[in-house]
């Protein structure tokens, strides 16, 4: 398949340049998430209701990624902490490269969390590797359950896989057992959180799993830069 | 970009045999829509509800498009047509070449409609041109007004956008005469139609539109088969 030789072509460059990031964050302290979903899942609805709480903790910094325009940057504008747009134009996807350079601004600024909100997408993010601590996808309920079994890869890429819009679920024919099931089925024991960003419900689980990542990365980087007794 | 440089690469070959598929679905007088939209916006759930009364009328063939697994095709196993399953593996859409082979068959077993349900993605598939007649796209209420904007590639490559789950108005932030302009600052004039899968809301219309097209492209071949008098 042509389609799959393009790809390996451009996904080895990707991931040098990946390690390069991941070298990056790390020499600097700082903890990055790569937020992904479908359009449409409330990546920025997370974003809105997660932040105001992060800003007073952290010096956060976020890259927005879109294929044009600035909506969902122009949303976060008054959280309190600075926000980078990169526009993908024709690509459907955020990869290493197109973030290198704000990373690097980024860690010039002092930042110790980095958010990056992927293209809505549940395909192609799924494969080009930022050099992120984590990657959290959303899955939302008016999708349907059966999303896992039918885009797997960014289940198994998830290290928390949040479903959203539980405000909607008793008008959708959603099953949460059955997407908890068919979570684990394509990445046993991955973390799963329930959440609303219209009412507010399960957003402080999500934010405390946050910070636990946040507090390890900090944390690891702390002992590895203490002297040697 | 070399995104860009590898797409228009692939982009060429697909379109010589785009304009393949369409000479051959001229010939035999089908007529093919292609159907897209974000992962969960209700593709299945529409021809769940379209196809029991267009196989009434026609002998209609339908491809689905997946990376992997044939949950949809299941869905619509008894409905009364032949569904033929593409995993498109790697490939986060449907190419020309992918379905040309299907096609051609479904042309030899006499179908005179051909329905695909494309690859759940709001970016990609609409890059790639498989021949069809029209491409029919849903943006689902729960996904929000602002998606024209942000995806505005799909929507302007849309004859028919559905605007489906209307049923959920109310539990939503979602304004419909905002997401009608959105549409048509991106798409002037296109047709665009409300439906809910779920209570069956505005499903008439959508048949009756694709009736229409059925009509006008069943209607072009008799007459370029008409005996010259």
């Amino acid at each position: 398949m042509h389609e799959i030789d393009v790809k390996a072509g451009l996904l080895a460059p990707n991931d040098a340049v990946a390690r390069e990031n991941r070298q990056l964050l790390a020499e600097h302290g700082i903890y990055a998430v790569n937020l992904m979903s479908a359009p449409g899942s409330g990546k920025t609805s997370l974003l809105e209701r997660v932040l105001p709480a992060l800003v007073e903790r952290h010096r956060v910094g976020v890259i927005e990624g879109d294929i044009v325009g600035s909506a969902d940057k122009d949303r976060l504008g008054g959280l309190g902490c600075p926000v980078h747009q990169i526009n993908t134009g024709a690509a459907c996807h955020l990869d290493a490269r197109m973030v290198h350079h704000v990373l690097h601004h980024l860690a010039e600024d002092g930042c110790d969390v980095v958010v990056i909100e992927n293209v809505g997408n549940l395909v192609c993010p799924a494969e080009f590797d930022l050099g992120e601590d984590d990657a959290v996808m959303l899955l939302s309920v008016t999708e349907g359950h059966d999303k896992p079994k039918k885009y797997p890869l960014m289940f198994r890429r998830a290290d928390l896989v949040v479903v959203n819009k539980v405000d909607l679920l008793g008008h959708t024919d959603f099953d949460p057992r059955t997407a908890e099931r068919a979570v684990h089925d394509v990445h046993p024991g991955v973390a799963i959180l329930s959440a609303s960003c219209r009412t507010g419900e399960g957003i402080g689980d999500v934010a405390a799993w946050l910070e636990r990542r946040i507090a390890a990365k900090h944390a690891a980087r702390q002992a590895a830069e203490a002297p040697a007794r």
